[in-house]
């Protein structure tokens, strides 16, 4: 009888246990073509005193082989390579090359980023988070390790709930919110909760974010221009449209606040079709800085017409992978027919952690210490553009973290944007929030002070006006 | 000149400031319809006097309401009501009675549960986890709080690609892995990677919920009958499928284990067309008594075609909500052309934990301790189940956490199942992992021993032994 040669080379020096050698070897060598289909191995106790290992070890080796389908044993015969025509034929198929993307250029070398997303951590509680996370882990039992309600926990939920009405008007019960791990993952889970082909209403500039989210769900997306309150209705009416996508309370990146009778207007037009919806992004509604800040649309809506989406990414730290998002009853019941079954996206951990910073009011004291901040950055910003105002016309103030300018010279934006960066300082362009662009459009620049320094808003603002004034 | 009657109760003792309070009041007049559009309002420093407070604040309510669009102020005129026809309309759309959906019914008393998902969290190491945890929160800085990397943290990306690479053979760089809360989010980021309408085919039966994410992306679903070495790919030619799910290491619910040669078979099948995939769900891949671990699927694939997707939620904890997915080259391109924008569903916090649980060797000696635990249960059930080999087939053992019976005296599912209900046991019928049901399904329990204890198994199964063998 023909025995195969076997040179194994064992190292029992080696990491691998001797069987695992074994194995491998065998294995490639199958692999590579040397040991070929229908060929009878040597006995299990042949190679076992050939390399002067145990019998067991052998046995372990080609159990694995044959358990993986390289070998087979065949009764009273022995052991064989299996007789795959496939274990060649790969190598037949011609391996692409695996192209690698280029890396991303390296950011240019810019001293003030006047960034319109960007949020100040400087004043974040870390020493309070850490003690809370300290103090549930001291607690932390297997309960807080297992997975918890798809819609997110019920205690979280609940001081959402209350929150959101206390804060923002918005009437709902806890089951009405769904916790997800930031808006863009609950977007997706609404698009599964709308359905498909939803045509879907933007406001024209928007968050390009949300724009690039219906896209890639496949949304037909219209565009829809905006007067001083914001969204004109009359020109929604005009689309085949059922959702529209709005941001009342302060428009991204327009900062226009939509007044009650425009809200209204909205609400009619939603209210008359039974499929129509709004979703109303109310993403920095935190920051108001004169007057008590606007109710949320939702809180206007007597017909289930809202769905609700806001954010602890913005009000508390980008980190904060934590939204929320209130389901009117006929989505909700949508939601738990067909989409009940997504796991939740928010470790409970994390859910009873920001629990407790809302529930012992660390969330309420941060977000008046941040309010402070902005607005007094605001002021100082607004104070230090005054010399702009024979080039620019300045809006978008009152709210949020930035402040538009508009230019009145008739220069472009592409020019006034470059004219800052030769002097090392971002300025953002509002052509990059619009999905339409026209010729037409005002030259306009954004700029962002929510991340900067007293400093460094002074510093920057005075190199702008070097060349932009 | 006609002034208004305002007649506002004051309480300087409540919560409310004074000047939410006269805001509220007039708010509530004009929607309710007693404030009339176009009537002029008493000037502030009339309201002030009557109401014996600060013209400061009557100033606060009055700008309030005008920048909601309540009031108008008209210049050297007074505030009026404004003229939105929309104000009162609302209220003739029939407010549609919201229906809350029921609560579900309360769980039945069950004292045994064979549930074949659960996993056994008595021998996490909290105190490992707490610790650091704590740790990392010492050192944590801004950076730590910030949003990070879409497709997750380059440190947690690095060290998930050297332990896939070490343990289940997978060959990827860092750069096609993307971190995600959990498996659903990753497969519905998977769905904008891959396109709409992709003709999905699946092992029958299988694993629910991917079946439901893909129903509910709309996806049409071919079943693939499955021999004793796991799907048909004969039977995968016969449909239109472009994308295959699998789990070749440990097929669940049925525990088959794909043989080399049924994977190249597969592999080559993806290869022949440019656009087919194979997604890799190796879910528990961890958990195998007997030799080494099959390598992945992915690890024969030389022509990028399978997407590997794995979780934490199953080797660690289910509320570690971080799942990894390596994309080949070509999905890659895709994923960063089309859904790089997404940001990225886990907190960096979590990251840094799980990365250091993994790197300083936690996570290894974890999953060993759990290795041995599962396998002597596994061993102490497959001994406990003796008795039933007269009346069931017992299968599906080597790996996992449950095993497999199947009926041999013609009883039904429903039967078998209702039988073991009545003795306080809960047992898992195949049924429900059926996608598609024939008259002729043999009638399969699966019995799950992962969460219970030694004693619990007993004492189940002691129970089971009563009635149905």
């Amino acid at each position: 009888m023909k025995e195969l040669p076997i040179h194994i080379q064992l190292h029992p020096e080696d990491n691998k246990t001797l069987y695992i050698q074994i194995y491998e070897y065998i294995r490639d060598e199958i692999r590579a073509g040397n040991l070929l289909q229908n060929e009878k191995l040597p006995s299990a106790r042949f190679l076992a005193e050939d390399l002067q290992v145990s019998r067991t070890t052998v046995d372990m080796a080609y159990d694995q082989l044959v358990s993986e389908g390289y070998l087979e044993a065949r009764p009273r015969r022995g052991y064989f390579v299996s007789a795959y025509e496939e274990l060649n034929v790969i190598d037949e198929i011609p391996y692409r090359e695996m192209r690698k993307p280029q890396d991303k250029k390296e950011e240019e070398s810019i001293r003030y980023d006047f960034s319109p997303n960007a949020i100040d951590m400087r004043y974040f509680p870390y020493a309070t988070w850490k003690k809370i996370t300290k103090n549930i882990l001291v607690d932390a039992n297997s309960k807080m390790f297992s997975l918890g309600e798809p819609q997110g926990d019920l205690n979280l939920r609940t001081t959402i709930c209350r929150y959101l009405h206390g804060s923002r008007g918005v009437n709902c019960e806890p089951e009405q919110i769904i916790i997800g791990a930031g808006n863009d993952y609950l977007l997706l889970l609404l698009e599964k909760i709308l359905g498909r082909h939803v045509h879907v209403a933007m406001e024209n500039p928007t968050y390009i974010r949300a724009y690039r989210i219906f896209r890639s769900c496949a949304y037909p997306v219209s565009l829809i221009p905006m007067d001083e309150n914001g969204i004109m209705v009359e020109c929604l009416r005009r689309t085949d449209a059922r959702v529209a996508y709005v941001m009342p309370s302060h428009q991204y990146p327009t900062g226009i606040s939509m007044p009650i009778g425009r809200r209204l207007e909205l609400l009619k037009w939603a209210a008359e079709e039974k499929d129509r919806y709004l979703i109303e992004d109310d993403y920095d509604s935190e920051f108001r800085y004169r007057g008590k800040p606007l109710p949320s649309l939702q809180a206007s809506d007597h017909n289930g017409k809202v769905v609700y989406i806001g954010t602890f990414s913005k009000s508390i730290a980008p980190a904060i992978r934590i939204s929320y998002m209130v389901l009117p009853y006929p989505l909700l019941e949508k939601y738990r027919k067909e989409c009940g079954f997504y796991s939740s996206t928010v470790s409970r951990l994390d859910q009873t952690i920001l629990n407790e910073f809302i529930q012992d009011g660390y969330f309420e004291r941060y977000l008046n210490k941040m309010r402070k901040q902005y607005r007094e950055k605001h002021d100082l910003i607004l104070n230090e553009l005054k010399p702009f105002e024979k080039a620019f016309r300045i809006s978008g103030s009152n709210a949020g973290q930035h402040v538009l300018l508009t230019d009145v010279k008739g220069r472009k934006e592409e020019e006034l944007a470059n004219m800052a960066k030769e002097a090392k300082v971002k300025v953002y362009r509002m052509q990059d929030f619009r999905i339409e662009k026209n010729s037409d459009d005002p030259a306009m620049l954004l700029l962002g002070y929510g991340a900067l320094s007293f400093e460094e808003i002074k510093e920057g603002i005075a190199l702008l006006k070097k060349i932009l004034v």
